[in-house]
């Protein structure tokens, strides 16, 4: 084994993980540190960097044509910044002591240890494949990677049928049944929970599922899959579960994903309840002063609730990248953590999200009341005024903003911003309905939904003291 | 003269104006007490309640096919709610050491005095005029009210000629050039300013300027209108500034407004440098206990600049009269004041701004950064991403925000949001960097444009440290 630990007097970066967090790591680490001072050495288990997951939907679907749009900066961008990237190679071991990894090139099988004067681990999320009969048949895809959106798009075109059945109802799974229906399929949502959305609460999730069912999906809830049935070629033919059996001919696979932290576990790194790495603000794994992670492996802190949550989610990726680069290059940033904001659509309705809903609220002791309000896009004169449903709670006592839920169409799904920066700054409801928003017929109406569902619950909570 | 100022126990409410603070005013005041406790006289001067004058452009343009909607709550349904209102009368005199009003019929001329226990003065803006020769000439017409909508409807039906000019660049001018595009009008703005938008900083009026003449509107700036030329019928035919003349077949005046405070300045009420009724946090005239005012009429306390502004806005309006409601109810609710937002269109452009401009910041001696940003509505990759452009403003040393300003299409204009709410929570555009917005490709790129912004703002106040 050949190993590549003779390095200079500049200091050693190395990253594990290609995508969104370790690349913006290393951006970020360069833009403060030139190669003289610096040396930064990036493993890629896959054929491709910082490239937008969350667009394969998209890509799939048919909106976006081109698989090398969802590519932010090439491999070849990243070494034309003195990055020493090296694609298709998979870490297989932290050795913390000596302050190595080992890496294995998935071609060819060779290894080699790096060693490191300061370490990324942007390992990522891996999806949740339970161990059922056919999972693995061909037809039955998942959309975590760029590799897995082409070779669900191979599926598509090599195959004839027109029935696709979605197994998971969150983001993901709603996004796909929008893609599968753009690209003329039947498509049936096989989903465990109550209603889909699970990030919402059910009376929430209740209006996207008629409004998915009012786009011609079969919405099939509180259903939990058994098995994938194959056909005499192998390949999957349905989707059952215990009362019934959804024929398929492509079954897409949204049920969510885990922080990938193997390699952490196996070194000793600090994990969390939910299985991703544990940082202190600056994304320094807790105790390393050396040792930083970021992205879809680590567990963040919830602002609302004080508790450590895992939201695998681009635009945080980012964002702990470049405080990660900021730390590892000699400067300061901190991440001081998420409200849980999240917005997604199926077709033209709008869906979005921010701080807790009632389950959450009571998970951690917080008694609350919860509003909702109908109300619409635009002034209700203005054309193509389109209604929305906000659903609003505040904790008791102090009228602080607790989370928000939109359900609409155009122009919902962003209003949520407004409380996301609410509940950042601890706003109560009562101080909300004196917000300062943008006002003009084309935009909202005189009063913002937003602004009528904190008016709302100021009242319920003022009626409560 | 007749004079009712015989009432009983119950207490009488007086409210002067008929529109969005005044009855919304007096509906809140309604409801917390009823008629038994509480009577209600209002009077209104036109023929018209509780009317959108925001939506008056889109009537004109033909967005909206209706006048009845644009009216929130007519005169029938107010007075259904025990609300003593009267149409077409028009208070002339306050008596604030007797306690009492004097009212004139516009019809008949009658007089009368009313008197009250609790007074709220709504009397809105009165558009500004200048005094040029023809500026009363048929084909010459405001666009503040209801009636002045109608006029100016009635003159298109009748004339035949396709040429408008707008006087003004304003929200009200820039609106009123869409209108009459879309009405297929060849339009020219006359605008005194630098650039269009004034409420903008020029950098990016210049870009709302490029934009409508690539609209097809044509487009003069720096030009003080000297008067308005008139034909052998005695109507308008054109625009003289200076240097030109403008043909015209119907004049819009799209000045901007003053508050309507001769009443109140009269009676010897106290009124700011801008010509507004001051008022205390619950919307009581400084000074007076039993004595409200509210909306176009009043001035407001800037948050960001600790300064007081008049700032004629619907939004605003509605709020006063529910703070003046649950006041004159015998409740208690207060304005804090605003940060200065406004959102606004011409045709697809988006138009938003909320903060100090540049002049408004150094005019307070506030020192800051300043930074301009391109970025997407939607993730690059996403159909439809639409160009948009944000500065922003942040003060030394403190890194506070103090202003945003976005020029861009669809989905730009009410990002303002974010930033009205930060601004309210004083936050730092260091702070905003961490903000947790909605993110999924059709919504936003993976960095929020604000979020842009702000990481570009933070950079260059680190630098100055």
């Amino acid at each position: 084994m050949n190993t590549s630990d003779a390095h200079g007097a500049r200091e050693r970066l190395v990253v594990i993980g290609g995508d969104a967090a370790g690349m913006s790591a290393a951006s970020q680490a360069r833009r403060l540190k030139g190669p003289d001072e610096l040396e930064i050495v990036a493993f890629e288990r896959g054929h491709f960097t910082s490239y937008s997951a969350c667009g394969i939907p998209y890509w799939v679907g048919g909106d976006v044509s081109d698989r090398e749009q969802l590519i932010a900066r090439t491999p070849e961008e990243h070494r034309a910044r003195d990055i020493d990237l090296r694609l298709r190679t998979e870490v297989t071991e932290l050795d913390l002591d000596r302050g190595r990894v080992r890496a294995r090139d998935v071609d060819s099988g060779a290894e080699s240890w790096t060693s490191y004067d300061k370490l990324v681990i942007a390992t990522g999320a891996r999806p949740i494949r339970p161990e059922l009969p056919g999972m693995d048949a061909p037809g039955v895809h998942g959309v975590q990677t760029l590799d897995d959106g082409q070779a669900l798009l191979d599926t598509l075109s090599r195959t004839s049928g027109r029935r696709a059945v979605v197994v998971g109802a969150g983001y993901i799974g709603v996004e796909m049944a929008e893609a599968m229906i753009r690209r003329g399929y039947e498509v049936t949502v096989v989903n465990r929970g109550e209603e889909p959305m699970a990030t919402l609460d059910p009376d929430m999730g209740r209006l996207v599922r008629e409004a998915m069912e009012g786009m011609g999906i079969t919405m099939v809830n509180g259903a939990e899959v058994t098995g994938l049935p194959t056909g005499d070629d192998g390949g999957v033919r349905a989707v059952a579960t215990e009362d019934a059996e959804y024929p398929a001919d492509v079954v897409v696979l949204g049920i969510g994903v885990r922080p990938e932290t193997s390699l952490a576990r196996a070194a000793g790194l600090p994990l969390g309840e939910h299985g991703g790495l544990l940082t202190d603000r600056s994304m320094r794994v807790r105790g390393h002063e050396n040792i930083w992670a970021g992205g879809d492996c680590v567990e963040v802190l919830d602002l609302v609730s004080g508790q450590q949550r895992h939201i695998p989610l681009g635009t945080h990726a980012n964002k702990h990248g470049q405080i990660i680069g900021a730390g590892a290059g000699g400067g300061y940033a901190t991440f001081p953590g998420v409200v849980g904001t999240a917005v997604s659509k199926v077709c033209d309705l709008e869906i979005a999200r921010t701080g807790l809903r009632e389950k959450d609220a009571r998970r951690v002791g917080l008694r609350f009341e919860a509003v909702t309000i109908e109300s619409t896009s635009r002034a209700g004169y203005y054309p193509n005024a389109s209604p929305m449903t906000v659903k609003m709670l505040a904790e008791l006592r102090t009228g602080r903003l607790l989370g928000v839920q939109i359900v609409g169409r155009e122009g919902a799904g962003k209003r949520v911003d407004i409380a996301a920066v609410a509940l950042t700054a601890g706003m109560t409801v009562d101080q909300m309905t004196s917000l300062d928003l943008g006002y003009a017929p084309p935009f909202s109406p005189v009063w913002d939904p937003v602004l009528v569902a904190a008016r709302k619950a100021a009242t319920k909570i003022r009626a409560t003291f």
